[in-house]
């Protein structure tokens, strides 16, 4: 399989997450989202992904956009080790917690959005900063109250082995802290995310583990 | 089955239609997102719902938060009609699309993210009303090329059967209009979205038919 992916994309970081706890092999192919004009406006990989958004998976003919709807994919194909739980009402409260977090945060502050505030609204560089710890402050507090007050928060966000929940926590933690977010007042989503990276299958999928990260 | 709904949430409107679709019979408890606190700010409704968004499905015991997650569990509790193909590869067509709406549109122009630019940016009504069509123009552009592009695109978003992702299409065209956007140009967009609205389970889930509209 190949990723399109660029070490910065948090949705990207989801699915190289997903694809290591599979152990599934793949070729990461970058597309620089900062460059102008951004690799992902081009027609090449528009004719890849319409949308021209990251990540896209490629499975010999197949090309599967939306990191839901690969992991969604991943776990078709290879069931195992599971990434969602087996009683609806468990693969319920999973997938409640993915969609949170990729449709309620990460949206309001990608890059995208962004050089749209400046344009729109002359934002400076102090607001648009102050813009994305917003929108992650409120959705972090929801995932905490979410996490926090239910008996079914384990060691991992949904009892005690990694899902898919974990694996969209993670990226959105560490995309928080590099906006400067102090996310440690969020005590059971720090909890877990500590807990997460000790995994190879986390650490490995990191932005500056990426071939395409520009060293520090 | 109950469903904490409003009328305007697009969110909703896309639960009501697959409810429908399945013949499911379910109870709309409304939830007033434009009241001064709004109903969802509540902490009666945050015990139910700890995001305090909507919607939120009930059944029995369980509660299930996010539109694609609802949507996924009722696919599971009632599997026909299915509103999701049999195959892997389609399948994640059919997410993707649906995730492409639920993640890249919507969330720009909700009704919160519109609060904030006018507190944080002291945005006029007017600017707000053109950062909603920005978004909004560019998100049914990326959909109309994933749709346009497709030779997997038939009478309906995938093939000739209603799936998932028309569910999530028609509410975001619904709220484009709103926003007086031109939903024409989007030719495939509009065509799918006219031969939905002649179905029964789309046209009742429309916002002016739920018991909690305001009558024009």
């Amino acid at each position: 399989m190949q990723l399109y992916s660029f070490h910065r994309s948090t949705a990207s970081f989801r699915v190289r997450i997903a694809l290591n706890l599979k152990g599934i092999p793949f070729e990461t192919i970058s597309v620089n989202l900062t460059s102008v004009p951004g690799e992902h406006e081009t027609d090449v990989y528009r004719q890849l992904n319409p949308q021209g958004l990251l990540p896209t998976l490629v499975d010999g003919k197949v090309a599967v956009h939306q990191s839901i709807a690969i992991c969604e994919y991943l776990e078709h194909v290879q069931p195992e080790p599971a990434l969602l739980p087996g009683h609806p009402a468990d693969r319920a409260r999973v997938r409640g917690l993915a969609a949170a977090l990729a449709s309620d945060i990460h949206p309001l502050h990608s890059i995208r959005v962004s050089r749209h505030l400046a344009r729109a609204f002359g934002a400076s560089d102090t607001q648009r900063g102050a813009w994305v710890r917003h929108w992650i402050e409120e959705g972090l507090s929801g995932i905490e109250r979410l996490l926090a007050n239910s008996t079914q928060t384990g060691l991992f966000c949904h009892g005690d082995a990694v899902t898919l929940a974990d694996a969209f926590l993670v990226p959105q933690v560490i995309a928080a802290q590099a906006y400067d977010v102090d996310t440690a007042r969020f005590t059971t989503v720090a909890a877990i995310t500590a807990r997460c990276l000790t995994l190879p299958a986390f650490e490995a999928a990191l932005p500056a583990r990426q071939p395409d990260a520009v060293p520090a």
